[in-house]
């Protein structure tokens, strides 16, 4: 295979425009072969594109499978990447490794053959799309006959084949958290996970597998299902339910299960806006809140915690740690009831 | 002095609606006199409005004294507290202490006739105001005949007596960037401030002051004003000038400065957005980048720090700390080229 030279380190070699930003922020990608010299060139089988991506799609073209593949091409024709250009956002993709350029430094022992998903690299990855063959409407995913170019600073990881492809995607979707919960567990005895959905039962069981039976680790959500079933196999201790909007009543709600004290850390995995002050109020003075929720407002975090006078650190859910990928699926397989859970509400 | 019962430790006492809110989120709060057990009743002199609210008022009525005075007497009459309703924000007030509820716990040895300043509170302090007295156009301030109240998790201090008003207030506005930059500073070496206007020079000496002379403290700003006198006075060891907007070019121009190497601890006060890609990039694997800049954007951080596979720690820039705004004052004091350089440009 035939490689050009020049290929930079975050892929700034694919940026036509606008010039000097970094690919994520562009507006348009070359996204033509032959591939840079760091770069691995991936035959594409799966498009996974981001939920509120695809549905913003489907309220311009309506439920039509064809009208879908349609726009999706005309996105990608225009920017060279599929990122809508309304959301902003992405998704990601499986596919299968064809070539590896001579500088590309990415996870050991990557080699032609290798069947991998891209973390979340849509909204950077130059996509060379030739057709949309399928359209999965519930599924937000679409068979495509494509390559895509990645360069080494764009997370991978190789497809494991003990689970079906779409619970791998589940689970590595939200595999930073799992992975930075761990980080916060070390020296904390007490933790709080605020929205028990997908990424909050694979980060109790982190925080679980991290504090050890001592480790009181507690569970609040909007409604009891996930709940429960943590609480019967022992990863969570305690739980209650309500609004995390509510922050007076959480607070009251959440202290209650470790005798009127605070938490060490709390992880905010809830999907919703304004449950920065919940999550601050839960928090010991000198405590750790992590906030994975995408929803989650800057200044809503700083101005309220500055205004209860709370001294915390505050964690922007950084969506990359190393060997995240790896973590998340390894937990799956050591929990299982998390797995079963996970199957049963997202697969 | 008379009080009521019930005080609640965040004000929720206070708040009339939405019931169940935080003071800082509610529409309206009850500004009534008496005091509740756990305030302290504070007569206020000058309200320091916050930049953005100030000028949106006197975009909406006009640069005239007397509208300005009326619209603020107009919102607190709606609200019961000095935050504006198209911006959100508030300011902080000077004051002297009238009374102090039997239940307040607040900083040591506060007494009646201390003179206070509050520390970004008007979004959630209730003002009794009788009348606005005189408006300073150009300095975002009013003088006012009014009782404010103030329960214990509201950060306040003691007026210092070696330096201008306006000079602390200055100081005050930002203190909680100094007290994390002196923490985050603890094990590493090589720090960059990001935006070197008051907050970064102040942020760059208490990292000099955290990190010895051995400490290498590296600036980056638009212009070289402040860069040029806080390497002079060896608070910084170098830096460079250029557009924080520009990652690529930022992460070439600063690890030059150290040998082609990255930043353990990036601090950014710049005031503007899209500057959370120059921060990260700076930054070593496993660094800290801290946020102190309210134009940061929480998804820009979070997902444009995956995009590039970076395993950084973000910080969101909380604007309390314990003992932050007597370390800010002290830093001034011990630092007089910073003292200089922010009465020059902001006093
Ligand atoms: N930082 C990153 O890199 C990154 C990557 C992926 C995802 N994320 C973010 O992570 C968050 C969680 O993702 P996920 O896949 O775990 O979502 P999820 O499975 O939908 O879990 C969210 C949970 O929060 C609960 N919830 C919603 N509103 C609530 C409220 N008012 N009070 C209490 N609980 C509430 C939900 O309950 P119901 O199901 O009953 O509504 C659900 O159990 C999302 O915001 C997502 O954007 C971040
Ligand atoms: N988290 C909190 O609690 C809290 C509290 C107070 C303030 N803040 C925030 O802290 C930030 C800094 O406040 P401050 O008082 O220090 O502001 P400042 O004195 O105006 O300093 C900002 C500096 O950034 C520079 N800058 C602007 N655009 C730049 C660019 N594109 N590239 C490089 N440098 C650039 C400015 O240069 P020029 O002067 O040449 O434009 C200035 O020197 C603000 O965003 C403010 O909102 C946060």
């Amino acid at each position: 295979m035939e490689f050009k030279k020049g290929g930079h380190l975050y892929g700034l070699h694919r940026v036509i425009e606008p010039q000097g930003v970094l690919p994520q922020s562009s507006l348009k990608l070359d996204n033509s072969a032959p591939a840079y010299d760091n770069e691995i060139v991936v035959e594409v089988e799966t498009l996974n594109i981001d939920s509120a991506s695809f549905h913003q799609i489907m309220g311009e073209v309506g439920r039509d499978e064809a009208k879908v593949a349609a726009r999706i091409e005309e996105i990608v024709a225009q920017r060279g990447k599929m990122q809508n250009p309304v959301t902003g956002s992405g998704g990601m993709f499986i596919g299968t490794v064809r070539g590896l350029g001579p500088n590309y430094k990415g996870p050991e022992g990557l080699k032609v053959g290798d069947r991998i998903a891209s973390l979340v690299s849509l909204t950077l990855t130059p996509l060379l799309l030739e057709s949309v063959d399928k359209v999965y409407l519930d599924a937000d995913q679409a068979d495509v006959t494509a390559t895509a170019f990645l360069w080494p600073s764009s997370p991978i990881v190789r497809m494991p084949d003990d689970m079906s492809a779409r619970l791998a995607l589940s689970v590595l979707d939200v595999c930073g958290a799992p992975a930075q919960t761990v980080r916060l567990a070390e020296g904390a005895s007490r933790m709080l996970v605020l929205g028990m959905g997908k990424s909050g039962m694979i980060c109790a069981a982190a925080a679980r597998d991290a504090m050890g039976p001592d480790g009181v680790i507690c569970g609040y959500d909007l409604r009891d299902g996930n709940l429960s079933v943590m609480k019967e196999e022992g990863i969570i201790n305690d739980f209650r339910t309500g609004n995390a909007k509510n922050p007076a009543q959480v607070l009251e709600q959440v202290s209650e299960m470790i005798d009127g004290g605070l938490f060490d850390v709390v992880i905010n995995t809830c999907n919703v806006a304004d449950t920065e002050m919940s999550a601050i109020l839960a928090c010991k003075d000198r405590g750790r809140v992590y906030f994975f929720n995408m929803a989650t407002d800057f200044s809503k975090a700083a101005l309220g915690c500055e205004g209860v006078g709370k001294d915390v650190d505050l964690l922007i859910g950084n969506g990359y740690a190393h060997g995240h990928a790896q973590m998340a699926l390894e937990l799956i397989r050591d929990y299982p009831a998390v797995r079963a859970q996970i199957e049963k509400l997202f697969c």
